[in-house]
């Protein structure tokens, strides 16, 4: 699966005669057939995204990789044409390299499937046993929570851990004024059935100080790797920084940022 | 990986800016860089291929996935400047879709590999590690055979065993006129140690028999499943059969095509 940052690379790397990258899709206003991207919760601030080019003729893919309930409401079961999801953001199982496509019109389907089939004449089937299984185990850890063989629910551990961290984070950021947060708005998640924060899988985080130029340098000075700005084309004032990592590096990442700031 | 008929279609339908089918290399005579594919051995026929094309500035890709002992005698080390290899072939599993390469320039590794990482975001880490662990059963079967933790070599069983089948095959075409199969040259194998014959994963089968236009359709009807010699550039008179299928069904296929010639 891809990530937002990877279509544009993807498409001018391979150079395909299928398709071209035409940039952003807010100041998109070319004529003719086109394809828009849609990635919500957005990759890499976590907000919510609808579609922008405001006209009618294009194909819409909705790329779903993090709407999961730990990292946002789900605020409706989703019904688009073309609907794509990854293991990687639901489970963390990236390397498996297995997602999976929900497509309303057959043909497309069809073709999906051809394309699939030569460009890497189908896909590993141990990823794809060991991603049914993985989607077994947590489809019954929430349909069951509790039963012996099926334990706590996958997503509420998650969502309660996710939580723990945004909080800890927005903390260690109010302690000072050197960085900022998005502010998200909250909603009702139909699948936790509560009232629930976006809790992204990155932090999305910009330097307020007007001294500072980049960023990611100044972070990596007190070894933070993030990665800047820069590379989700907006500037050096930005920087993402992984809300996934293990335990033991997300608490060393919240004291050297407490460390910064100081 | 890929097999030889696979190249035309994948290039086609994925409509590459960065190359073009340029067809078959024996008749190959335009100008400018070109990219020669040397499948040896075959497939279809299982002949071993040298590079056809009879000028220099060309860059030379070696597919030598079925170059293994139990196909085809071992008669030198490999020293291309760019081999492709998979377990698929070697090991049977298909299914793991992880191939390798041996490449000499560092320059043209390094783009591969992001070739790689731009088009699929990485291989499968699942099918990664079930590859090494084949791979280290089958060095550790032939470098130690007989050892209680390693047993019996890998390849000399699969040699054992395709010789069998190569003798019953060529019994059976041997009995009527009905059918031709290539014949091959023995040569020294290194690995093995012994003189082999070619004794490929595909038997290619010619219908001598004036009367019958398409063989395909005529061992469809005799409940054999092929795949007809217009796939592979040639006439309907040839068919490819694998012969890797499980015993069960080999001796089928054998006493079916008896069944054609009495």
């Amino acid at each position: 699966m891809i990530s937002l940052q990877s279509y544009p690379s993807m498409t001018d790397y391979l150079k395909s005669g299928l398709y071209k990258w035409a940039g952003d899709a807010r100041s998109f206003d070319k004529e003719g057939p086109y394809i828009e991207l849609v990635t919500s919760p957005n990759n890499p601030d976590g907000f919510v995204r609808h579609s922008m080019v405001n006209r009618t003729g294009g194909i819409l893919v909705h790329d779903l990789a993090y709407y999961w309930p730990q990292y946002t409401p789900i605020s409706s079961a989703t019904d688009h044409d073309l609907t794509l999801f990854t293991v990687s953001k639901s489970t963390g199982h990236a390397g498996t390299r297995i997602g999976w496509a929900l497509v309303k019109d057959p043909e497309v389907a069809k073709k999906m499937i051809k394309f699939i089939e030569l460009s890497t004449i189908g896909v590993s089937r141990d990823s794809q046993l060991r991603a049914a299984r993985i989607l077994e185990v947590i489809i019954n850890s929430s349909q069951n929570p509790g039963r012996p063989e099926s334990g706590e629910s996958f997503f509420k551990i998650s969502h309660h851990l996710m939580a723990e961290r945004w909080q800890l984070l927005r903390e260690a950021v109010n302690r000072g004024r050197f960085f900022s947060l998005p502010e998200f708005q909250q909603g009702f998640c139909q699948f936790l059935n509560q009232v629930s924060q976006p809790q992204p899988a990155f932090a999305w985080l910009k330097c307020e100080d007007e001294s500072v130029e980049d960023c990611e340098s100044l972070l990596r000075d007190h070894k933070i790797l993030t990665r800047g700005g820069r590379s989700f084309g907006v500037g050096p004032k930005y920087i993402r920084v992984s809300m996934l990592d293990r335990d033991h590096n997300f608490n060393l990442f919240l004291k050297r940022l407490a460390s910064i700031q100081t």
